[in-house]
């Protein structure tokens, strides 16, 4: 039962640790199967590459598209170490994979010092009662753009 | 009042103009302010480059790293056109710049049909609840990875 996917869930967490090992990140590893291909992988790389950005789920998103032509995973599984953070579960709703396999949760994340769950909490507050202070300006200048985006006739949705 | 934190949204929502007029991608720009020099800047880029990971900010976020040759933002302000979706605030939260001014509202981006309130109502749903179904597998062989982690003598926490 499951063995497909926990095949390749154990070559993401060999990911995770050999990219631990050779220190170019967080243990974190992900990878994107298309059919029975890996058409993307990473580990993480935020600390060797000074990229807060280069989580494994991002950087194996990221690489699965350019190597298909497309802004959208449909068709695809991805596989993650652990529990995505907000930014890569964002990441993975603009991509619209078709499913997704976990091994870690953001409680695990936060028992070795990750922010994950810090981040889970502080997105469901108002954006003014954030650690972060978010504050609101420019509204009306900003919503001419949108006007115009919905009146343009030659975009590209996404 | 706010003359300054006005004059950089009115920058960045010019960039969002842009890059929509060009084609780069949906209606959105990004800049990162440190002191007073912008070190990061962005449009959307996500239908142009087949990568749904390119958001105004994470790109203004990834440049201004680079930039500085830091995967750590302190000391800086960010400034979006839009409300950042849950992929760009958690890219904010990992980045941890001082302060956030975003100008239209994720309401907004909703009204001209992007998915960021969607995201943000899945993101608070249980992982097998939601509409990518997301289910744990493997979970004892990636907590020895976190057990190696949180071990690891020469390790660079972020």
């Amino acid at each position: 039962m499951l063995e497909r996917e926990m095949h390749f869930m154990e070559m993401t967490i060999a990911l995770a640790r050999q990219g631990m090992d050779e220190g170019m990140g967080g243990p974190f590893g992900a990878i994107v199967v298309k059919g029975d291909e890996i058409i993307g992988q990473s580990c993480n790389k935020v600390t060797s590459t000074n990229d807060p950005t280069a989580h494994a789920e991002v950087l194996a998103i990221r690489e699965a598209c350019r190597k298909i032509g497309s802004f959208q995973l449909s068709g695809c599984e991805i596989y993650t170490s652990c529990e995505p953070c907000p930014m890569c579960l964002g990441a993975i709703y603009w991509a619209r994979p078709d499913r997704v396999y976990y091994a870690s949760t953001r409680e695990d994340a936060a028992a070795i010092c990750f922010d994950d769950s810090l981040i889970y909490d502080e997105i469901m507050k108002p954006p003014a009662s954030r650690r972060i202070p978010m504050q609101q300006i420019g509204h009306a200048a900003a919503w001419k753009v949108f006007e115009a985006w919905r009146n343009k006739e030659d975009k590209i949705s996404y």
